[in-house]
């Protein structure tokens, strides 16, 4: 959040009559920990995308209850003075650990782990989930709609269809670390440095008599970024060669090569190769063909199967609300508590097997094979258990316990870091392209198979002997 | 937006480059016409809420360039410090009219009208859409669910899932315009008055070393808002033994009567049935059934029909995102431009006969039935056409035009409102709970035929003769 705009009050109103509950029964200075993590990877993928951890960084830096906030929280009648005064006072004192922005992520494993007193690690609750589930949502969509490309560009285009303000905006941030090129929303350069672009809409077109006037001014206005949209009457009988007469009238002469050609509507497959063909024998192969209409990784993917001749794609509606899957499930859950520094893990149970938490402080270890340099697995440990690089490691399936591998050759690495220290910000700040290249670089160290849109191969994601103990001890006991 | 955030840069960028060059090309003072409208209502619905007037005009009224944007748009090097200049003295001095928050909106009806230069008409689409979209689509989608619920009460619950912050804070408001009783929220509470209730989260129960535990530890906190969350353990041989337990022992001897008890997980027709009977037969018949977990106007019509006891319903990520259609499909279109005083109509053609626009400077008038005081038809003319009450007014359908009926008895009443006046705000205030109770009104003076889920009847939605004959002559030109 550039602005430090204050969020504190965005909580669900439990973790407000939660936290009196905690103050007013002695526990508020309980330590508990908290785990962040999801049950299910948007689309049928075979990863998601972490993201919104910078953003997570924000709110906490910026926790606190104005005079506002407390008047307001008086007039609800059932918060007492002690505890109103407490909020006034409030200060984070939470240990905070995040997954980095731009790994893949699996589900069930801890993506973000608050450690501290009780009441403040349930405040949080609200935001921690929200920020997270929506950037990731929208990594997660970016990245496959990217991948389906096969390197063409990605534009994000969506904000007018955003759900709110900021879905436009951290929408774009978040597309743009799942790999779109730019956005074309302006806020989120100036804010977080996305590269923004955008030329014309077809009210441009529909201001002038005629859409040769229409392309004639636009050229003159921008001789070196002359990207016409040729789909407002017709692509092929007029549009095409309206931009054509107009890069030989107005861009030639001034030494000046178009950028692009747009197509909004119409059959992408067949009017894009027709473009490119009619721009080619004018002598304008490297003006870029650039598509815009309701896609998706499915439409993309299909009509690169055809042929299409398309360079650039213009991606609105269905990346900023990940319209085929626009939730993110992540969930918060308590899963130990302090008691005379000891640990006591704690256990959610279900009738939905899946549901079942994993209790405990943890750390999520992603195990690289040294030859490929590829992720062979995570496995989640407890948080004081060192996975050492290269030293034989016996994984094993936490269901279906015979299943066994020892792994000799390999990586390790702790995916979870400290973002918060006793509520003092330790957060790295990287650059949006550092993210960005960080994403990338981790999406391909994912084999293949897992990154399939249709069945997906599951990617080995393993609890280590100590924490499956712990939990198995909590299962028998209950 | 209750903190005067300034959204003016929240822009598509081709925003910009359209205005330098209307700047450039001697046109930012024509005085422009734009629509906005939608074309397909979410989930197959037969009408949608229109919703988000309110923070269009709050964004408009704080629409201004400052010191930081300037320095951003230099430094994309394609502006020049005329234009630059222009942007920081920027004034708007359009006219804007509205459809009144909480009416139901069809499609092709404009709901957004702006006139004026087109420099500034052009910059404002982003924020008009984006504000009516987002809103106007989760007025709908709880506009569906609370007719599923059939007068039970349903509650907002999905912040954690929505898109981003203000997913949740105006998607909150959005719910409780369209007919929600209120949200989990907080922050919408304090800044736009939707009523937010919370109780405990399931972390509450497991922070206790028993769920009895924690069951009396609330209650105790709590006499006088007791509800319990039943679901962490067993619903039926835990939770609901323990909350009677509970009641018995601290509610009764304060003379306190217990609120609710939330099922969260499994089967809820079943299990509600079986909670209401224990509670029933331990003298807690006044103990209400909340339930909670994955719901829609689907199952909720599906699980009422199955006879379940549930008196309230919480509905999180698939309303907060409307889910099943998560995309308000809005656009703002250029419908004419005056030239020496005369409106010249415009009209944006496409291959897709549905995408091509209205033409004009239009009117959208409700006529209802003085019998049964439904509404019987929309007829959308020029702006300044009006429709008397009572004088016989022949309808016509736009494509088969010898569909004709002459309608009599009825009243007829224009739904597009001035919001600005030449830049001035003219916007008449009004509370949420007017706002609320016009959109449950309204939507009561729809046919039961137009409220179907399934396929429901077709509103009319007609054209004056007038304004038919103006597109015609467009279409017949071109």
């Amino acid at each position: 959040m550039k602005k430090d705009i204050n969020l504190t009050m965005l909580m669900d109103f439990y973790e407000l009559t939660m936290a009196k509950g905690y103050f007013s029964n002695g526990m508020k200075d309980t330590v508990t920990y908290f785990d962040m993590f999801f049950r299910k990877i948007p689309d049928g993928g075979g990863f998601a995308i972490m993201a919104g951890v910078e953003q997570l960084v924000d709110y906490l830096r910026t926790l606190k209850f104005d005079d506002e906030d407390i008047e307001y929280l008086r007039s609800k009648k059932i918060f007492d003075e002690e505890f109103l005064s407490y909020l006034r006072d409030f200060k984070f004192t939470c240990d905070v650990w995040a997954v980095p922005e731009g790994t893949p992520i699996f589900p069930g494993e801890p993506i973000v782990v608050v450690r501290g007193p009780a009441i403040e690690a349930q405040m949080i609750e609200t935001m921690v989930l929200l920020t997270i589930n929506h950037q990731s949502l929208i990594a997660t969509k970016s990245n496959r709609i990217v991948r389906a490309a096969q390197g063409r560009p990605v534009m994000e285009f969506g904000s007018r269809r955003a759900q709110g303000y900021d879905g436009a905006i951290y929408g774009a941030r978040a597309a743009y670390i799942g790999g779109c090129m730019g956005t074309a929303c302006t806020i989120s350069e100036r804010d977080f440095g996305v590269p923004a672009t955008g030329t014309m809409a077809h009210s441009w077109i529909q201001m002038f008599p005629t859409e040769l006037d229409a392309f004639r001014a636009y050229a003159r206005t921008y001789p070196d970024n002359c990207a016409f949209l040729v789909d407002t009457y017709n692509v092929l009988k007029s549009g095409i060669p309206n931009a054509i007469k107009v890069f030989d009238e107005e861009l030639k002469p001034r030494g000046c090569r178009p950028k692009s050609i747009r197509i909004d509507s119409g059959d992408m497959t067949y009017l894009s190769k027709k473009a490119r063909k009619m721009l080619d024998d004018a002598g304008y192969p490297d003006c870029k063909i650039i598509a815009s209409n309701a896609l998706d990784e499915y439409i993309i993917r299909d009509i690169i199967m055809q042929g299409a001749q398309i360079d650039i794609f213009g991606v609105g509606e269905r990346l900023i609300t990940s319209r085929s899957e626009p939730v993110f499930g992540g969930v918060y859950k308590l899963v130990g508590v302090e008691s005379d520094g000891e640990i006591i893990p704690k256990i959610k149970l279900s009738e939905n097997i899946e549901k079942i938490t994993l209790p405990g402080f943890k750390q999520v270890w992603r195990l690289f094979d040294n030859e490929s340099g590829k992720a062979m697995a995570d496995v989640i440990t407890l948080h004081d258990e060192v996975i050492e690089s290269n030293v034989p490691y016996e994984l094993f399936h936490p269901e279906h316990t015979w299943k066994r591998k020892t792994i000799e050759n390999f990586t390790a690495r702790p995916l979870l870091e400290k973002i918060y220290d006793k509520g003092q910000c330790v957060y790295k700040d990287r650059t949006i392209e550092e993210i960005r290249d960080y994403c990338a670089q981790s999406t391909d160290e994912l084999w293949a198979e897992v990154c399939r849109f249709e069945n997906p191969h599951k990617y080995i994601v393993d609890l280590s002997e100590k924490l499956w103990t712990v939990r198995k001890n909590l299962l028998d006991a209950h």
